[in-house]
């Protein structure tokens, strides 16, 4: 995932998209960039790796020296962002969240016509350079967006910062959001709402599937309707998004808590405490809680003041080390105890199968697992969330295999929570963890939780629904 | 406050050091040090200041060329430490945690003897040197360590390194824990216990008050017992300490639970929602919550992807802007909802009113407040906490003023839960932060929380307690 | 100028890239890059700015994590390079040393076409970017090398790294140099010989005009046959080449000694001692010193321990204190005496009227200046060279105009060494300086100095004589 | 060798006192220190490696918080300095040119006072520290001073920054030089003179052997008058002092020009060119090449854009590879051609016999070496100059060695430049090192090149003449 944040002023807008981009680092660890466009320098930019520092520290020293009434940042988990490039549309820059799944085909088109493509340093196309090139090809910015509506199969939101005004477009079928925020000087549009708050943002509008707004300082105009179908990815709310954030008016943190207190009606034990995995299922772990009156206790306390995301990942070795490192048991909770263990996904289970382990060599009595969604059944082709794994990385393909002893096997009926192939495959997992008991979420529940009507939600994970390009 | 952590053992202990002293990040964010001691390359040692960065920053290039068997660490929230010296016992390096009240004097008492202070770079004595001249006034390190025990007014508690291997003594009240850990080939020795459980130690041994252990790689042995009395601070459990921690084998997490609970039975308010502020009352309100049923949420989340620590201490406008940039307010928590907060202490207060405010500006519709300890109503004398502060700055003082319209009242009355003047000066102190209702902890329920006999702990600043030097 | 360095080799040439590139450090200050291709990883490519540090530090991470059997670095007193593109060739690098008269031009043929250009950092077309999409306008790299020929007006010379080899291709009218070298396992391309010696290299083949070779590890052909017209630029014997460096077979220092020995034909002097303007006139005042008997001193010292060049950049004020501080006077020398100081050129006249100033200051008694070439009459327009300064900032311009009290005078007579203007203009220069005396280089000697016949020279500077494209 | 700049003054003197100590850069590699007393700010200091970089990026940051009117700083060879401690007689900083050959001694002394060392990082007593703790002995600075020139052996000379002005106190036989000068607003103390120039101090007194001043802004004062004898460094014209620099009145490079010129008159040989060493050599080869007139070359340039001292210490490797890196040869000057070549002295020779070998690679055909200064054939004893070595790593004892094929042999007749054994000492070196011919300076035309009564001058290391404590 990778997520943006763009603002118009009559004041200078530095602080605000610096601060707003910055909001949007759980999203990811990669790289980051920031561009502005002011009367005076024009267009400013710069990128930095976020692998071995915080965007805060890569940035400060830029922003210094940027100034603009406009402009947009992105914290991406995969290419360099912002592309800035000059056309016969402009100069414009261009920020996206987005997987381009027919990225091959693309490039061979353009390379055919005898175009270049700079931005190489990763040994393959970058995909906003790509976007970039394709709204290029438009006779005016609308027309270009259009074509990247065409021309892209995956999932594309983009903000684009032109002399014009920042131009919101979100994904065709609004698998990613953008939202609109006012303040007194102008607008901000933003992946997640958690950026606004402190900025002194309210929110002023979901932007539709396929809506294209115009923003400047002063207002906004809707260039291009929203389409009338949706697939918004539900992982937003149980996984991706930050407590405080709202996609669709709906709030994430309190999502959370609806289901954990829905799946406490499924398999109820006993058990001295409730306590989630952190910090994926601490909200889902206070909804659990609340509803059985089981108390909420900590067996681990993560190790903030000096455990910063950035130290994690030179390799994977270190990584492991960090993860095991800023965790700290407290055996006073754990030892000798029955504890229920909230978390948001089960997609290897490699790192839980781990911490099962440690439960066990702190003491703990019983491990019984609830997790927030359905299990995974099908790979992801529209968001980066689970797809660049072989189906066989998902513990639930692992448990299958193992039932059936061949690969391949079509996973509809274990995908089927009244199914007593589900039932195997889940209890597979359960012995494969090292869990006492282990519960997911049924779907109806997931999306009763959520509480948008099932044909607005992608749901492709759990159940392969279909879907439409 | 500071902390410290030291290791002796048959393999290099390099490590052990670098991350048992980084655990102790949380007391203090002023300067740390490590000192080690191999055979090959002698005494080696390097002192970082942490106000622009973190402790794994500054001394991982240095770790790479440090060996040693045996090596202490300091997080000093004061003076450069730990102090490597040359005299008559042989080479040493020794990091304390301490407040040494009669430093003046002790200053002249060497200066009179034509001594140098070298650490002299803060414009004032090196209380740590200070510790290394007494000890090196004595015959043996045992007769130095007395020497400090008679001659220092305060506390001070030492580790010291010698070619004799790691001596750990306690302050002689105890006013300042250190724990003695085992491990397979070898011990530690620490302020926190939270720093050996991923480490590989176990906890072996509690150091009593005024007790001197000297520790090699393969064993340890008494060098002074302990002495009779015991004041140990009450607020290594209510705010200082991790949660996973252990002081005199009572955990630090389960006390706060317990506070949490303990506080439910007094004053109870019908409430939408229960939360601690972050962090320090988190475990507070998960106690509460479960004794009252009432929901634990997260009316704020804290942004912890980027907001770490080392971003704080330029200046105190931008302290003030990170600690409201860090916590995102979640509207559908808040809004028209009754809330009620728990935290450990209130000392000025000036933050908490801020935090009341914001969430007014939320739109919160009651902020009900509960304090996990009684009023602040004594400086402490003895550790760092609460004291460099004129009695005007807590909040008790400033309410018993504008109450009485004078300053240097007694304040014994006015410690007394039970008595009228305890509940205006409450009242005061509610109504000059904004609160709807507010309630602190009695003293006789945390002590009960804490569960050591109260004649044990040092409770001063709630009751104004005689003590004995 | 810029500079570059490129090598093949069956080994690793990372390091050779990296030191030869740094050989090029005195020709810009702007940026320098790297790129390499191997098997393995590929193209691989980095680029820094040197106005806040050195080559060597910027790049010493970069290469840990380089490898590669080809390479190209360049220094770049303008445009970021190389540029690394994907393209219908394939994928391929390339550095420049050019000055692009017509890229607007260029720059609007390719956004007419619906273009691209993403090196816009600079809110300018990048030079070495257009060059790219020129090459790949080709059908093969060889016509779009000479598709560059064609459409660029000023000077282009190039490398490309391909994975078809290395391809070297000089400016059509060589202007600026390209040298093949030899060593065990492999070739090099250098713009200053000097960077082989140290790297083992010999010198195998001046590329000549419009030449284009490629080069693999195992030898070399070549693409193109030199063009028979040559207009190599003067001035990179008398000022841009390095001392131990080679052009068309003839030695840089060896040029300067002759310069200086004719020069102490002209308009002899008694004096006290030579000195040569530190450091651009040392070699010329070696041959001065050495035909005249006078012995060479150092009024000035250059303080090399800590004044390395890039502390320079930031400001102009910051930039004259560095220069003047670097420079420290002998009174011992300059004190009373007559000196006699050598230096390449006049350009504006600025930095030389402070050294006097300073020469004064320290009591010397007469000052008579030596320039190792004529007066500059006409601004460069091939190269970087004197040409982005308006035509008044030339000092030869600026008396000129107060002697005819009008702008815009036709130079031609005043170029003429043999004119009463000529001698007008320059006793004007001496004035306005506050020189003792002030004699310039004699064109034809100059040239005898260097050696190649006149029409093989770019004498434009000096005299306007008219070139072909 | 160290060396050291002091400033007191009725402004802030904080720049002068930067750049006044950076200018003693060419003294020392290890380490650099700065304090400064501020009435507002009390004492400040700051000290760093130079090992891994510049005097000036070091201290860059440090000076912006920095301010005083009185100032000392330090380049230091061997130990962290300035000192700073707090004693009976106030505050003080203390920095110091020194070799104390009797540390052992006086280390012990203290130890059985129990006193204790506070620098001891480097495993070792620092030299400075001591001096500091001598002077905290006396009843007052001056008779601290007295104490430090009475238990000392070796030589020390003292910048003391005190609240009652800047004390400089020259070594007691003058081993080592102070320099006082004087600007608009105050005075400097300097151990070269060269730092003089560009901060606007003009030379006011060189301070005696064993003289005390007290410095203010408003005037100086003799605490204690010179010693009559005198033995000053004749290494410090030779080789140590900076171009511009003066001694006893007496110029660095004029007296090179003088060496040079001397050397001339012994063993004339026919040659094509005269070079220096870089940069040992230089001022010795101008005075040659003048005399002889023979032209003045540079068959190797230094590559001084990139090739700062500070990317040389990390190791020995490392270190060799910079020294071949940064000096470029030209073969057009070397190739088939007879150079003579200076340099100051010959310690190893072991560098200069790597020089000989590039030469021939480089095709020279006749090497003959002329040395400013006779054969070191006695170690020194009073600076760090050549003493750390065992005699047998002077080129002098190996050649004696395999000419009497024995150890330990008397070097008196071998430094007595008319005797037969003298002449076949230096030709066995010239046959070690692989010259065509080699001179050396005859010790009473050094004397004479230099000015000074041999009386006044330590000339120890080449004729082992005695010397008084």
């Amino acid at each position: 995932m990778s997520g943006f944040f763009g603002s118009i002023s009559t004041d200078d807008c530095v602080a605000d998209v610096f601060y707003g981009t910055d909001y949007h680092s759980h999203l990811g660890t990669k790289r980051a960039g920031l561009a502005f466009l002011s009367k005076q320098k024009g267009f400013q930019r710069s990128i930095h790796s976020l692998e071995d520092g915080y965007f805060r520290n890569k940035f400060e020293n830029d922003i210094k020296n940027f100034s603009g009434n406009s402009g947009i940042g992105v914290i991406s988990d995969t290419e360099a962002q912002p592309i800035l490039v000059s056309s016969h549309l402009g100069r414009f820059a261009v920020a996206t969240v987005s997987k381009i799944v027919n990225i091959a085909e693309l490039e061979a088109y353009f390379l055919d016509k005898h175009h270049t493509f700079s931005e190489t340093s990763q040994g393959a196309v970058n995909a906003t350079e790509l976007v970039a090139m394709l709204i290029a090809e438009g006779t005016d910015f609308l027309s270009g967006i259009e074509n990247v509506y065409n021309k892209v199969k995956g999932s594309c939101s983009m903000l684009v910062l032109t002399d014009q005004g920042l131009l919101a477009a979100r994904d065709k079928l609004g698998r990613t959001p953008i939202i609109i925020g006012k303040k007194e000087n102008g607008f901000g549009a933003a992946f997640e709402t958690c950026a606004f708050s402190n900025l002194g943002y309210e929110i002023e509008k979901y932007v539709g599937p396929g809506e294209v707004v115009r923003i400047t300082a002063d207002g906004y105009e809707q260039l291009r309707k929203p389409n009338a179908k949706m697939q918004v990815c539900s992982f937003l709310w149980v996984y991706y998004g930050y407590p405080p954030s709202f996609y669709e008016g709906i709030n994430v943190d309190e999502t959370r808590y609806r289901c954990g207190a829905a799946l406490a009606k499924n398999n109820p034990v006993e058990a001295d405490f409730v306590a989630g995995i952190p910090d994926s299922g601490i909200g889902h772990a206070m909804g659990y809680s609340h509803a059985t009156g089981i108390p909420l206790k900590r067996p681990y306390s993560k190790y903030t003041p000096t455990w910063p995301r950035s130290f994690m990942p030179q390799n994977q070795n270190m990584r492991d080390l960090v993860a095991k490192m800023k965790l700290i048991p407290n055996k006073s909770v754990i030892s000798g105890k029955r504890g229920i263990f909230l978390d948001d996904s089960i997609v290897r289970g490699t790192q839980l199968k781990d911490n099962v382990v440690d439960l066990h060599d702190a003491g703990i009595k019983e491990v019984n697992m609830r997790i927030a969604c359905p299990p995974l059944t099908y790979p992801c082709e529209f968001l980066n969330f689970s797809s660049s794994r072989s189906s066989l990385a998902l513990a639930t393909h692992r448990a299958v295999r193992d039932l059936e002893n061949r690969e391949g096997v079509d996973m509809k009926e274990y995908s089927d929570c009244n199914s007593e192939k589900y039932a195997a495959m889940v209890d597979k997992i359960r012995e494969e963890l090292g869990l006492t008991t282990l519960t997911f979420q049924n779907l109806d529940d997931l999306v009763e939780a959520i509480g948008l009507p099932k044909e607005k939600l992608c749901t492709h994970c759990w159940d392969g629904s279909s879907y439409f390009e």
